[in-house]
């Protein structure tokens, strides 16, 4: 199995709004058969009905109140882009359930969920290199 | 917000026994201070304590039998290669949730658990490119 995820696919309780979510936040993509695609770097967001998404998946839809147990993160390039992002993210209805501080690796980061649920770190943090196009790099550890 | 992801976190109960279960698959990556960081194309796959990922978040850690909401897709060049894929997920310990079987827009997929409980589907789909380094290209749907 080759290092790399294809899509990552969040699963709504109700597309419409999900999709109006990552809008405000900027994102485009394309909407197809009740699902939403959008491009991002290697990889690919994908917004789909969760009941749906568990059915073709072969789980039980049991509804979750808690903690899904995923995180998705998004780095960024300075502390100052990482409020930026939260100011958009709360203008758009976003839950904050840790507002960005400071890191005990040097960084700036915080977290907030979607309106599913769904848990998205926005960090900067010096010591992941971004590439021009967005790309991360995680460093060598035993380098240093 | 740029589209892109820079890391997927996914919690785990036992460090260990997730990160055998990847190497098992074939992926490599560091382990620092009780995290493991894969590198997969442009975003990384991180492992890391369930419990600590929700204490980071601000959410409460609350255990999850279900649907946790989010499914990876790994997608592949070819049939042989998902049954490959799944030969490997099952001899490591994978819980199969759905055999690979042909899919309505003309592939070919299957969808198995870590031992976490995080959802994968292994996937061939013609209709989605994979560029030589595994990146995914979500054509446009309205040129066809």
């Amino acid at each position: 199995m080759e290092q790399r995820v294809s899509l990552i696919t969040l699963g709504v309780a109700d597309l419409k709004r999900a999709w109006s979510f990552y809008q405000q936040l900027g994102w485009q993509g394309q909407e197809v058969e009740e699902t939403v695609f959008v491009q991002a770097g290697g990889t690919a967001v994908v917004l789909w009905s969760r009941a749906k998404l568990a059915l073709d998946c072969g789980v039980a839809d049991e509804r979750i109140a808690g903690f899904g147990g995923v995180v998705l993160a998004h780095n960024v390039r300075s502390e100052a882009e990482v409020d930026t992002v939260f100011a958009a993210a709360e203008a758009a209805g976003a839950t904050v359930t840790k507002p960005p501080t400071k890191t005990f690796y040097g960084g700036y980061a915080g977290y907030f969920l979607d309106p599913d649920g769904h848990a998205w770190e926005i960090a900067h943090n010096p010591g992941f290199e971004l590439t021009t196009d967005g790309s991360i790099v995680i460093p060598d550890f035993t380098a240093s």
